[in-house]
């Protein structure tokens, strides 16, 4: 009878065995089902790309938590600060340097005009090889956990990352479909696929759909199929949405919020007459952005004509990275310059303390009743001894150049989220400023000045006129949730965008092939 | 003496007409020399646009308020009630049929059709004549100022109206440029003016800049040319910036805002489980849609076949306006049908009181208390004797049958307004219906169900799907001024677009194509 029992069990084992092997062959046909069909495709890749861009943002969290609970245990011993504050970022970059080189020499820097040839038809598959997606994806990690001392961001490498993505679920798609289709159409079809993953990579980067879009418009240059259009809107949204649900799912927060959620007043956002100083703005900005442009190639030019430099950026690119953040940590620690320019906060949090719609002249006033996230800001914008138009000043004189130096490191980096917050911080100056001076509002009591939206509508026009794009624009108004600020981002940005390409000034995009 | 005086009087008279002369032709050069330049016409164009839309706006409230007060003046009298209000309307109906027939027979409909062949490259000079631009204005004012009873909208032969004006403006352009241009670059010149024209359209009917932008890409069908990228946003900008600052200058309102602002809460908009909801109110939307546009074909084509009617429309179209728009008018009456569907409340109120963010379930608990104008929504909502599911529900019933109806008439009129506020009802009568049913709020008293919300998704979601295009979804945000429920107002535009596009199936412009 145990024999039996054996027998009995073993043809369950193999029944069981069985209807399992039925299962996934099952599975597998209905998922080369869904992949035949390209609009399971372009959900797929949203969902792919935002799962990435929320995996990476966490990550990052993580090392930037620890790297400053670090520094918080050592408060007393300055030597230790000093190595804790400079060696992170400098063995980070090394780290991000040495990998992107060793496993794709092609993963360095921010890809968006690699990845706007590729979408222009140009053969380039080293640039999409599932390698360099490694390199670029590990490069990016490390260089965004070197934090606001390197000072670079994401959406560039992003959307090249995004990019490589769908090449690789072009390439599914095709093999899914068997042999049914011409090359001529498998070609349509992949380029089809790379512009919506340009739109995704912006929006699954921000959870902004919308500005995905009008991105891989932009980023087109010429012609813009209007087939893409439906494919680049459904992707974005599933980019966009997913990545903000996944943030939902893992904290406490109760439902979809924008990434830098802000509070304007919707009743009175601004006066008619402000529009006027919103103008001013976009033409300081685009000034700002000429300067910034110049200095960038001309570090672009010194460090390739140099001798020294460019024998070490042949030979020991790990070495420079490290050298370069080295620095650039040494300026920024707190106890030679870094108290100026606000060097504790990360990139999030000086984006967030900037666009906070409490008027500092106000809060200058009374600033032991603030809560505990916007005191930390305020300590951090004004220092002892210090008022917050010095330290602003002090950030954007001196970002200039930190901003132009960190542009040369070889490492995968956007150069996006840097210009945008340097635009924040430009348009809280102007806000201040203008606060200050008509301290008691303009027409009444009810209607004082927020800086903050000034912060918001100087950060979309600087980084509109450093791109030479109008996105930004819409890009901001997504970010953080409000549209109360639409027409003041929206002069400021055309108007900084008008002066920035007048006599056909090259963008930030342009000067980088230029030197090349 | 007396004889030198006259002579010194007549050498400065003859001084001064000299130096206005001077003046006279320096400005003309000045002009002609800005006209010259295309940035200058895209910025005339959109305040041009503007400037129409805003006195169209104004003229069309002055002769609604007529009307309500007229009738308003006769309360007691059930017979001149009803004389007014069908004789109303059927007046301006015949007015605006015969004048645009007799001046212009390519004026009526909504032009949006004509509109998009023209950009195409299409040589139609009928359409973009003068006597067609007057005619289109005039008969869209009369269509407008009928009111709620025909219920057509504004925007369709807007953009035909603006994409003249472009046509207009391209030929200023051409002949201050003088002959230094060739026939290629001419035809280009004037193809751009024209897409920019169709964006400011938009953006200057509604003061959405961004939505007319994507309008303009929809709108292109094909191949959109990156080139005309900024231009539409400018001119977008400038015409929205424009109509809004405009209603600032006339009315009592402190700063821009948007058209149908509201005041929707921004901590928690929405729970994530509620996006489910949504779902389901985009696939009903869509349902919906494919009902309206079936029965919308079947009508256009019984009207074409039929012999009396057609015989009617061929011979006297201004009787058959006037017949139509008095049998619609005798519907809406309200003590026939009209106490149902809210009639007596113009579509500007009946979208505001649509938009409301307070659920009309905790109104009913305590209906007193409500300030004025919501006091009026919501007692013509909510009729002695009905609850307002009834109202809702027989709102969306007799709805399709009247705006089938009022798609016959020959006269130039939109048709988006009128499927936008269907799709607010309907979107409404979801939210309600959850807000009854979820009554204690989701998981907390704090998240009570907002239908207004609701209302914005399926507006969005409604007229998206019947049109076949996804800018809807951008457009509600940008006339509420909140960007809350965006990614409700996406996900049901998206899911609503998937299932009308389905299958090939026509839009509403393809039926009208199809049908002439």
């Amino acid at each position: 009878s145990s024999l039996n029992a054996v027998n009995s069990y073993l043809s369950s084992v193999i029944y069981v065995l069985f209807i399992w092997a039925e299962c996934v062959l099952y599975v597998k046909k209905v998922l080369v089902f869904f992949a035949s069909m390209e609009w399971y495709c372009y959900a797929l890749l949203g969902i792919i790309t935002a799962l990435m861009s929320f995996f990476m943002d966490m990550t990052v969290a993580k090392l930037l938590n620890a790297h400053q609970w670090l520094y918080r245990c050592l408060k007393g011993h300055h030597l230790l600060q000093f190595l804790c504050w400079t060696l992170y970022p400098a063995c980070l970059c090394a780290l991000s340097t040495s990998f992107a080189h060793s496993i794709c020499p092609f993963s360095a820097g921010s890809g968006v005009p690699e990845a706007r040839a590729i979408l222009l038809g140009m053969d380039m598959p080293d640039y999409l090889s599932l390698s360099n997606l490694f390199a670029k994806l590990f490069g990016l990690i490390c260089t965004l956990a070197s934090g606001s001392t390197v000072f670079l961001g994401k959406v560039g490498p992003f959307v090249h990352l995004s990019v490589m993505v769908g090449a690789f679920m072009s390439r599914l798609h095709v093999s899914c479909r068997g042999g049914k289709q011409n090359q001529i159409e498998i070609r349509a079809a992949k380029g089809e696929m790379l512009v919506v993953a340009s739109a995704v990579g912006v929006a699954s980067c921000f959870g902004a759909p919308v500005s995905g879009v009008l991105f891989s418009i932009e980023v087109m240059g010429t012609h813009y199929s209007v087939r893409n259009y439906c494919p680049c809107f459904f992707a974005a949204a599933c980019g966009a949405i997913t990545f903000r649900l996944l943030s939902v799912c893992s904290t406490d927060q109760e439902t979809i919020q924008a990434l830098f959620k802000t509070s304007f007043s919707s009743d009175l956002p601004y006066q008619p007459f402000e529009i006027f100083i919103f103008v001013l703005l976009g033409l300081f900005c685009s000034i700002l952005s000429c300067i910034y442009l110049f200095c960038h190639r001309w570090a672009l030019r010194f460090v390739k004509t140099n001798k020294p430099i460019s024998r070490l950026l042949a030979t020991e690119k790990s070495l420079y990275s490290a050298i370069v953040a080295f620095l650039l940590a040494c300026f920024t620690f707190y106890h030679s310059a870094g108290h100026f320019i606000a060097s504790e906060l990360t990139m999030k949090q000086l984006l967030t303390s900037l666009l906070d719609d409490t008027s500092w002249y106000s809060v200058s006033q009374n600033a032991s009743a603030l809560p505990e996230p916007q005191k930390t800001f305020w300590q951090a914008w004004n220092p002892p001894g210090k008022s917050y138009f010095q330290t602003l000043g002090f950030f954007i004189t001196a970002k200039v150049g930190l901003l132009v130096v960190a542009c040369t490191l070889p490492l995968p980096a956007g150069y996006f989220m840097p210009v945008f917050v340097y635009g924040a911080a430009v348009g809280r100056l102007v806000g201040e400023g203008s606060a200050y001076f008509l301290s008691d509002g303009i027409s009444s009591a009810k209607s004082l000045i927020n800086p903050g939206g000034y912060a918001l509508a100087g950060a979309a026009a600087f980084s509109g006129a450093v791109t030479h794009t109008l996105s930004p624009a819409l890009l901001a108004l997504e970010m953080t949730g409000q549209c109360s600020h639409a027409v003041p981002a929206l002069v400021a940005t055309l108007v900084s965008n008008a002066v920035a390409r007048a006599k056909h000034r090259p963008s930030f995009y342009d000067g980088i092939s230029l030197i090349k």
